[in-house]
């Protein structure tokens, strides 16, 4: 239960918030200002990336901060999970910040999959450009028509026919798809509906320039659409690929996703981690500079045992945030499931109340895009149900203690 | 203390909730979609009113539901504060039914100042027009560069100069400002410096064509411009009108703003109420349609409690809101400072509560555009900052509560 | 919807808190010290009276003050309950108040269920000592081997033989059962097992003095065992009484438990408000008084904030508490069971919620008994578990809830 | 940041947990019933330590379980704070256990500051004795007359009178002072009024039989004595001890109370930790085990989700506290204050949220002393109180958090 940063995680930090400061943070309000105004009212179709980007990700990957999420010593950073987990922070009080070091969700994800599960040509097609952030990709779980919380509810469909296999399905909330340089969708199908409900589902490859791929629209976020990102919603009509961009084997989706949310989450959380130190230190810098009734504002009513609370909820989340990593990284995804799913839970929702907060001590400017508050908001709010839903998270956590003594599942346990 | 409906709230509820039912339920969905789309991307300069609305206005206007709010049993629907108060709640299930009626804020306020206080020659020119639904009006109180929940910090001035006012300041979350038929600003300024702090302070009316008035620029609210209202940052910059558009006298402007806030937050809260209402039911719809581990949503985990829990929160705090209004208009707004105060932090917190679970419940859904979930959580979020925030109210409730004890006020009080 | 106090109302209220003003209050402080250490170590069976507890019944009788709660005019106070209830909120700040008036749990609900359904023989028998004072009673409803909260559980018997019924079972939380005055049980049992379920248990009337009654020992509190009333495990053994001594008929038990119910949840909820505004009210006075970090502690952090959250949670409670009583009067306990359940779970949690403050303010004292609010805390936690948990409460608000939309009971509903 | 049980610490708590489970676990129950009906209404100076006491504490001793909190390897345990911190959490799941091993508070405490601060005669006379077992002593520092939450209110004295200290005070919640055994008390008092305001106080040992301490009463915490320590107020008028008694120096109070506090809030809390596993273990067993609505109660509603969210919070509690210790071990207390602040918070209100669940799970049972719940929720609600209540705590840590964005400390700060 070491959880101190190695020497090789220390040395990492330290130049990445060296670059953060140097490049980042001076550029941050000026990139939200003037990415907005590019693609202000623009059709998705029209978006375009910010040119400082392309300049920032060379830097980034020139100072050898790139990949740092990849495990491996070649191609990535060779950080363990836990290695990685600060860094993930750091880059967390930036929205934008995790693209500069190609590690944003939900490319690292699907890098991983192709990492683990992917054979050399899928790598060479697909893993090479990624890791080179030259293309972007999607991964293509939820639909609309179901409650995706409950994975067994999927309805996409994956056939084989011949040497081919064909997908049908609708999906959403496809993050990335918008983005000009999205190039690849990870699809998520029933594939073998009469096997055991785990081995039901398998992942496939595609070009999102199939034919039969159709993009509707962009999905907003309380409003916000984030551009170039996006989030889609997304057809599948008969689309037909080559068998061999099958990931792993039919039945094999589930195991994947599992393989893939483990350290996705530690990700996430720790990136939801930083933002809530951002806003944090936003709500604390705007409470004292700010004067009413003949105080700074952050010392009127509860408003200093709010930042007391925000430090202390803050701690907490990132140990057992660290625990889970540290517990991934020792005994595998399978012994940390307790953990991955409380972390799931803490951090989300964590970064959605010092937000609010946050955005009440800044009155009118809060929830304006004159300060980040609404985009770590939504960050926040839209966590709390990807990845399944906090009530799912919380389910399984409870059924994982009542399994302590002896109380097995049932039909009911679910819920 | 009788809250019960009186016979001509119950005959006005009832045709009210008819017109609903028959014109705005069912093209809700449409209008927000077909208003999103008009006024996709367009400069604010460009937005446009959606034409059915003027439709609807004619409707209810014919129907005798229009300008409701006003006590005035000639200019408007006769009712007092207290009988009005449950139509409030009933408009407030549509985001844009209120407008229909002519009973949107912030020009109800406005027509109440003017009603109130306004001179026959300011009401001819001004209000007749509003109670017509011609032009639209915007209150201009909050400053950018200031603690506005301490209005004595407000530094807009206002400056006597022979006949006229010259009017400097830059004001921000100017409400409905955006509007193609906004003609009309009134404005608050500092007038009297060496008075006691409550009598330095004066309200004008501006025409928002006259030199010197300058929009800058819409804000959003998380990322929404709420066309074809929106919320502006406006420059006045010597502005100068005639001093017969001075409302009451100098520094009568703190006198004016008391009286037009009690009636104002019984109807914000009012809506407040029907929304959350509204967020309720969206909730139990989804959660008893969508299945999952077996089960509808709502019957997993705490979500039933999270239904009884947002019953009783409304329940409360409907019959808070009534019991103000009553106290307003049998004791007058000074007598109901408590509880004017209190739902102005019941009613918004209970509506960002209950909103976030019925999106929790929608997953997705619920923070895209696809259900109106996202629209009521703005309301509540901006509510809780709007009209003083949460904190500034609740130290009123507990200064009044020490006032009982004879525990005075001293300078550290206002915290 | 008219919750204005009556006249009645208003002139029994001044006379109501002359009487607490001239002989409870000053007296509270002593009575809580003296009928501590009179009965301190003893067991039950010697607890005693405080001698002036029959002095002040004496003096409430003499001033009309007494059986306020029965809407009888010859028997008792003639009030509707919504009249009575702000009688039982200024009773609720003293925790023996309710026992001078003749007013206090459960004799209140025990009287009103010989006075509706008793015979006369029974209201003779029963009735007449009771209204007098003379004698206190209990009501055995709960057992201590399964969940009581789900009534249908109760496993006591009362069988049929000949002339008699013979009653079996034990039960616990009998309130008032260790008083020297108690001769009188209510006993719930199953009466009828091949009936359905609401119509399986009867209630029948059970001098204490009976062969085979057998109370086993008086629970705590949190270590508080409440002399002179206490709370008693009771074995009912063979225990045989004339027929004549059921109420109303066999199979009757939940139509009368119902009955029962909706009143004594008013009387209940009003206490716990006065209950509420008297922790307020030492809250406020404590926290001014004392000084820390060169201010009243009062002051300091979020502590006024928790001044105005009290005010606003107790006066949306006894509004609502209200609205429940006005509707059990003009519709009847049926319809008033939303807010029936509703008042059961706001009220008990608030004054849990508000006191927990209190004491903190208080520091250690507050845990001691040199200030009243263990007590309080204590009737609150009590409460916050008799006549069905919190939990089952806000189970009921849900399903009513869900059948406004015609979303029907089931198997699972309970839940 | 190794927070990885060491070699010792395991083989430790193998030992620790296997005594717990043959001789305490199963003497639980009784040893609570019969403590209880030995000291039933007995005046507490006739309090008796029932007899099985002393026999585990033997066992314990031989088995090598005996003064385990000492660093000091031939006196105590030799195990860090860090070391120590899990086995305080294993006695912390049944309320005598510490005493068996003997590491209960404030002996623990006491024997540390006689450890590091005391003269080998001191030592000779005090800690001997102590860390034989055959003693008990108390902790002399709140009073009842000011508020203790500020230190610097104290207002009992020390003054020096030729060779002797003469001591005045009146003190209360002075823990263990009704134990047969306590002969020692430290009495903190003011004895450089001039100094600055952390050297204006010291502390002095006193035997308890000295002339002029007089024990007025115990003080119960809702109700409980606690039988045979409590909690006493003690009068100290014109004591003498001889100068020798003094500990460290004159106006060094504060420095000893801050090297006490920081290992001591260590064992506190994961004591709580401790309680809080065992509430949670007796909810999970219980709602298990009774059946309501066709369901283990443990299904109905919230419920799972309660035992989630409990997991979730005790394992952030556990490791936010084990960061504590290892911040105190490598960088000491000083380093350590927003950490030490912060578990002060955070682990008492989670003890005393989920034993309120818990209570709440077991009905009736759950306020009574058939289970041991309304013991664990005493121990949650006093430490809330106790070495300054959370509201302090919550300041420092705010206050810390704002030091570093330089925003200094100033008058209003400690608010």
């Amino acid at each position: 239960m070491d959880f101190a940063p190695s020497a090789r995680t220390v040395e990492h930090l330290q130049r990445l918030r060296g670059f953060i400061a140097e490049h980042i943070e001076p550029f941050d309000a000026q990139y939200r200002r003037e990415n907005a105004e590019f693609n202000a009212g623009a059709d998705w179709r029209q978006w375009r990336v910010h040119p400082r980007i392309a300049e920032l990700k060379a830097l980034a990957r020139e100072a050898g901060l790139w990949n740092l999420f990849l495990p491996d010593a070649e191609l990535g950073g060779g950080l363990s999970v836990l290695e990685y987990a600060p860094l993930a922070e750091a880059m967390g009080h930036y929205e934008f910040a995790a693209e500069i070091f190609n590690c944003n969700a939900p490319d690292t994800g699907n890098m991983e999959v192709l990492y683990h599960f992917g054979t050399p040509a899928q790598k060479a097609r697909w893993l090479t450009p990624l890791l080179a952030g030259e293309i972007r990709s999607v991964f293509c779980m939820s639909e609309p028509d179901v409650a995706s919380s409950d994975a067994t509810n999927m309805q996409a469909t994956i056939r084989v026919d011949g040497d081919e296999l064909v997908l049908d399905g609708r999906k959403w909330w496809s993050t990335g798809i918008g983005h000009p340089d999205a190039r690849l969708a990870i699809f998520m199908g029933l594939s073998n509906p009469e096997a055991e409900p785990h081995a039901r589902h398998s992942m496939v490859l595609v070009p999102l320039d199939a034919p039969g791929v159709r993009i509707e629209r962009m999905l907003p976020t309380f409003g916000e659409y984030d551009p170039p990102y996006g989030h889609g919603e997304v057809v599948f009509e008969n689309v037909r690929v080559p068998k061999d961009q099958l990931i792993l084997g039919l039945g094999q989706g589930f195991a994947i996703a599992q393989g893939r949310l483990g350290p996705g989450r530690i990700h996430h959380c720790m990136r939801a981690i930083g933002a809530a130190e951002r806003a944090l230190e936003l709500m604390i810098r705007r409470g004292s500079a700010r004067q009413a009734f003949g105080q700074p504002i952050l010392r009127l009513g509860g408003n200093l045992e709010r930042v007391a609370q925000a430090r202390i909820a803050i701690d907490q989340a990132r140990l057992l945030t660290l625990y889970a990593a540290w517990k991934i990284e020792r005994f595998g995804v399978k012994a940390a499931m307790t953990e991955i799913s409380a972390i799931k839970v803490v951090a989300p929702n964590l970064l959605q109340d010092i937000v609010d907060q946050a955005i009440q001590i800044h009155g009118g400017a809060g929830v304006s895009h004159d300060v980040p508050l609404t985009g770590l908001f939504m960050i926040a709010r839209a966590l709390r149900i990807a990845d399944g839903p906090d009530e799912v998270h919380r389910a399984m956590v409870a059924r994982r203690e009542l399994a302590k003594y002896g109380l097995g599942r049932n039909s009911k346990e679910a819920a």
